[in-house]
């Protein structure tokens, strides 16, 4: 199964296609500082359906939103999540949602890990080289290994 | 000038378009309670679509968010207004936003005015014989009102 990680934001979203254990593809859509909200939602629309079309993944896995600190940082989050699952939708994928905790669990163990051991982890998972870069994508990579994970093990339902 | 106001939300969300004192079409875009959220943003992208194409807005006026009580509430708010957004700059329209709190002053005189005071006065600015229903078109319709007020006023920018 191929599936489609992503780990939402307006800035910088993070995306990664993986199969089994290999990573086809990840980085980020990315719009220059201070770019207006409803071009960057435009370019995380139209950049979406490119890699669709090119990589052909099965599924949607997404963070889930989980405000804890920033809630204003968590709008434009949310608006640019709500873009990305319009996009799934269109592309008949089904889209499967998992909280920072539940991929810090999956990944590493137990849902306080930090970014450092996740990355570690995604980067053993692949057998890669290097931790992922940047952030984001590495971010992606991880939400896609746990979908993959839950795929594995369980029957579980999609939005 | 042709004004579509927006009242963002999954379930229910509102949409006015106006031009001068004439409330041109108004409504909402709603889906059954417990549709999967992306088919409802989906409906909303596919739904806004139709409403711009045939009625032919030149901006979007579209309230801001607040969170004060209900963030859950919120982040799937957040999510259909970033999907209204999108439409709105794929239809080329600028978009401008108002606070809740602008709202109220700008249509009412004071920023604590109660919904029934504010459809009251929506009732009145188009001459209508009853309170447009429901709510959310309602609210639509006094975003859009708004937008006429301050396009006729000032110099505004939009996102």
């Amino acid at each position: 199964m191929r599936i489609l990680g992503i780990d939402p934001g307006t800035g910088i979203c993070g995306f990664a296609v993986i199969e089994d254990k290999t990573p086809l593809d990840y980085g980020v859509i990315s719009t220059p500082p201070h770019t207006p909200l409803p071009d960057r939602l435009e370019d995380i629309y139209n950049s979406l359906h490119e890699i669709i079309k090119a990589d052909r993944p099965d599924v949607m896995a997404i963070e889930k939103l989980f405000f804890k600190q920033n809630i204003t940082t968590g709008i434009s989050v949310a608006e640019a999540r709500g873009v990305c699952m319009l996009v799934a939708k269109q592309c008949n994928l089904p889209i499967f949602e998992y909280s920072p905790n539940q991929i810090k669990k999956a990944i590493c163990g137990y849902g306080q890990a930090h970014k450092p051991q996740i990355q570690e982890m995604v980067r053993v998972h692949f057998n890669l080289k290097e931790v992922p870069k940047p952030d984001d994508a590495a971010d992606a990579l991880a939400v896609a290994i746990v979908h993959s994970f839950v795929a594995k093990t369980a029957t579980n339902v999609s939005l």
